[in-house]
């Protein structure tokens, strides 16, 4: 059902230039193009269909994406797609599966963490998937604690091998996708123990199951681990458990890109930087902000819809009901994710561009921004994950009993997005990683260290600390400085604030467990600000296509101003607003909330 | 695995009496005796075994929830169970399926709108579960709005008839749950349509399959709408669909306590006051806000039990990790869902009261506190129904990546109790009747009305307008009655700043629409103070057993505490506590998180 159709006519056609709308949402035209020529060619293929997933057994379930996997390498092939349409393909196909560990996680792990020698020897075998990797990182009893992982990597000198064992129940790997079922190898992180020495966590490629016949070498003992939350979701992938028994393996297959281990037996520390190693992180991260941008408007899009379509209550003279899109209540809820879709969307491009910068750094061997670019996009992740993970599920609320029904497609996009939470770092543990970090930054204003990138604005702490802001009448916060005013005061008065309260312990360990709470609080409101300010900054761009430019500033004062009355506590607690001032953003956004069906008329 | 086992040795003896403890929680020594056998009877006997649904296929599935329905009415003639054993036996099989209408519903509509004629023909036929009935009343197109319900019942003079139709498509029957394929009767809801006029929606039982190959009645289509959120959840379930196509029941079928339509089709409205029937809606609501301090303190169990067995992080000299249960943010997020099943429980507890009052005072023709009542438990349903769907959610997140495991429970917790949230009155059209209600009430303030029950503070509106919190330690944070005042002053604040900005509406229902919003947030902070206060009241009772009065006392501090801190706005924004005392608050809060630490020392 198309909701516009079912829009009163004034509202029907609208005022800004769509195709503009889509570009500005992709980022460019080409990558418009791309994404919509690749998402038709596989809607319009049956064989990519998944409308009757939620019916499938899970071992039916598992088959159907063996076999879509298949088909999209072939289609790959004949099509001679290049990286960027395949990767666009395989997102369309839209079903988590084995191949996205293969691509994502083993291919990128050798190719980073492997020396040449082991890039040529393994990724030609990779690339035409002769093998198929997975990455077995997390543990039964270890998941954010990388360096608590249990199993070990034993250099035995007599046979120049590696003996990888499970030592403990705990130390079974657990979780990795495409384990269960699909895998012929594993990047497997292990302590490397030489000479009874443990060096900490290191990657080794081993191989798990026979290519002839594909049952577990020996010494593997390899499995599925079981239903996971949601029909269809992640039931696709055959997340795994394995465990070693002192399986051997050549030396050459430990990554040995940052660190050695020579035929002696000897621990060799190369000399490129650890740090080269975040790089990867920053992209990873950047990636997942982007996918949130992209679940969230899905979920909108269907609310959206159905909020047209769906009349309830409010018949005058027996016509009919009100469209529930027009409920002051529905609208507060459904906007503000609208608006955040489009916030995520802006400030994952950023991420885009930090990358590039970050990598450019790396290879010049400037470290400086790096603790920075970790903390923003460790918070980022964090909050666009949670963002949207409860998003969609207001969403699915929002369509009311209809949303519950698996055809709504909303259980699954939920199911299957909510584990973003959790993986590549949880997010409150992420938090607490962006807290240190500005606890840092506090304690060293004003000894000479001028905060860079996002934190820029903590070098105007004094300032910030004093101000009031000006807002007077409603419209006043459709002023960009007063909103980036009150997010910045808000921002750095919650980090003093837990920067104080820290200085009353003498053990600030104990101080930031005690104090954890304020800490994420403070955290949180650091991010929200880079996203409301790289909001902004986007339409201080010129953007194109009519109309276009004006949606998006409605779009991104909705979403800092539900953002002021969310956290309201926040900005009137520190005085960076009054309680009118509140109201007033209420107001406003009220009128804001109107002024999205003013723009589509 | 038992969690205590994990805790540190000083922490393992509980130093309260848990077997009273648990008597507190199931209402009495009796209640409790009653559903700690039923429960051991149900989880002994492996017919009704639950840890395989996940697996099923939807076929499967049903066929199984059939198989387990029969066997426990087998069992309960058997063992010639009462009706409150009875009762306990199908919510300890846990798993929703056809019988919950046909008790739930259909006995109970006939009961409560059938005459003495229509109990004397169907209740026995019922009880024997000779025909199995369900509840038709919401329809594809409408739910919430009742009175828009567009299938007809016309009388036929001719026949003595009533013709029952669906004239239109959004008018199919849509979710009835047991219709879709067991169901052999149903209460449908029809706009009553005699000699041309329309008196409004009645309900009336119409045979839907045969009695003998229960294959479907002419002129009627039906069948199963789909898969549902989840695994297992309420795929058990039979939601069903359904038309009719001028199919004829005779006139004697029309439930006619309230109104009836004589032999000539005249429609006559009986003496039995229509308020009666909301004596229904009190009994029903009542039910699902025990039932939610019954799920959240499940999901809350689990997430414990995991927070003390798992550790991560903060190893010392190889020592073992940190349980996740010692971090401050662990318990920020955990602790306060723990309050709050307490807090449901009791208020739930209060609502049976509540119920009871409000029955002999309708059978006493006293219809006074009836709006009251009715607000009172529309909110609480709301609330409660909210706050546990985000708490089961929660508690997932709680457990990291193992939440989100099926084999951890609470992926089919979550999914099984989140309709909770729309069905029986969507929450949010809820709360707008609250908030309904509300203006109602402040609007008569000062004209002798005094407002009664739960509104009883409203009465003291001058005061509470003007009032300064006292607090001025942490520790004043634990006096009831500087909690109940910061309370009741945000509630009445936030209702009359919506009453005076209605009040600059020229029209109210205008005004009502634009405000919706602020309405909502005045309904919530009325209903936090209703759960506030009852959990009060209650501890002000005696209340048995070694160290179980301290150990609520705590949960209460928490459950109020943490409202105040996640309503920070509310209550910094109208003047009700300052920013200093917010702060001594939040101090008190972690204070009393290590307490209950200290109490199960």
């Amino acid at each position: 059902m198309d909701g516009v159709d079912q829009l009163a006519p004034e509202r029907k056609k609208a005022q800004f230039d769509v195709d503009e709308m889509k570009i500005v949402w992709a980022g460019s035209r080409h990558a418009f193009q791309v994404s919509d020529r690749i998402a038709r060619l596989v809607a319009s293929d049956p064989a990519f269909r998944k409308d009757n997933r939620a019916m499938l057994s899970r071992k039916e379930l598992f088959k159907n994406t063996l076999r879509k996997a298949a088909y999209a390498w072939k289609r790959i092939i004949e099509l001679r797609l290049s990286e960027e349409e395949a990767s666009m393909l395989r997102s369309s196909v839209d079903e988590p599966a084995f191949t996205d560990l293969h691509w994502g996680m083993f291919v990128p792990a050798i190719k980073g963490q492997g020396t040449d020698e082991q890039h040529q020897k393994w990724l030609p075998l990779a690339y035409k998937m002769e093998i198929i990797g997975c990455y077995a990182q997390t543990e039964l009893g270890h998941g954010s604690n990388v360096q608590g992982l249990e199993t070990t990597a034993t250099f035995d000198p007599q046979t120049d091998e590696f003996v990888i064992h499970s030592p403990t129940l705990t130390s079974s790997k657990w979780w990795p996708g495409g384990l269960g079922k699909a895998s012929t190898h594993a990047v497997v992180y292990a302590r490397l123990i030489t000479d009874g020495q443990d060096h900490g966590v290191n990657g080794f490629i081993v191989q798990l199951r026979s290519l002839e016949d594909h049952s577990p070498h020996p010494g593997i003992t390899i499995g599925d681990i079981g239903m996971k939350f949601g029909n269809g979701a992640y039931n696709t992938m055959d997340n795994g458990v394995l465990r070693f028994e002192h399986v051997r393996i050549p030396r050459n297959q430990m990554l040995m890109r940052v660190s050695q281990v020579t035929r002696e037996g000897k621990y060799v520390q190369s000399n490129v930087p650890r740090q080269l190693l975040y790089g990867t992180m920053v992209y990873v991260r950047q990636t997942i902000v982007a996918d949130a941008s992209c679940a969230l408007s899905r979920a909108v899009c269907i609310a959206t819809r159905y909020s047209a379509v769906r009349r309830q209550f409010g018949s005058k003279n027996g016509g009919p009901e009100t469209q529930v899109i027009d409920y002051k209540t529905q609208q507060n809820r459904l906007f503000p994710l609208l608006a955040s879709a489009y916030a995520f969307r802006f400030v994952g491009e950023w991420l885009k561009w930090l990358y590039t910068d970050v990598t450019q750094r790396l290879q010049a061997n400037d470290f400086s921004t790096l603790p920075e670019a970790h903390a923003c996009t460790a918070g980022l992740k964090s909050l666009t994950t949670t963002a949207t993970a409860d998003g969609i599920e207001e969403c699915r609320k929002l369509c009311g009993g209809h949303g519950y029904l698996c055809s709504s497609g909303l259980p699954e996009l939920f199911a299957v997005y909510v584990p973003a939470c959790t993986y590549e770092g949880d997010n409150i543990v992420l938090l607490l990683q962006v807290a240190r970090f500005l606890m840092k930054t506090v304690s060293q204003l004003g000894y000479g260290n001028m905060p860079v990138g996002t934190t820029t604005y903590m070098g105007r702490a004094e300032q910030l600390m004093q101000c009031h802001c000006g807002v007077q009448k409603a419209e006043d916060w459709l002023n960009p400085s007063a909103i980036l005013e009150a997010f910045e005061a808000r921002a750095i008065r919650m980090s003093v604030a837990c920067a104080q309260n820290l200085s009353k312990f003498t053990n600030q360990e104990e101080g930031f467990a005690e104090l954890a709470a304020d800490l994420v609080e403070a955290a949180v409101a650091h991010c929200q600000l880079i996203v409301v300010s790289k909001f902004i900054e986007k339409l201080q761009q010129d953007i194109p296509g009519k109309g276009v430019k004006p949606i998006l500033e409605i779009l991104c004062h909705i979403y800092a101003l539900h953002l002021v009355h969310k956290h309201l506590g926040d900005f009137v607690s520190t005085g960076c607003i009054t309680a009118k001032q509140a109201s007033l953003a209420n107001e406003q956004l009220r009128s804001l909330y109107s002024q999205v069906f003013t723009c589509v008329k």
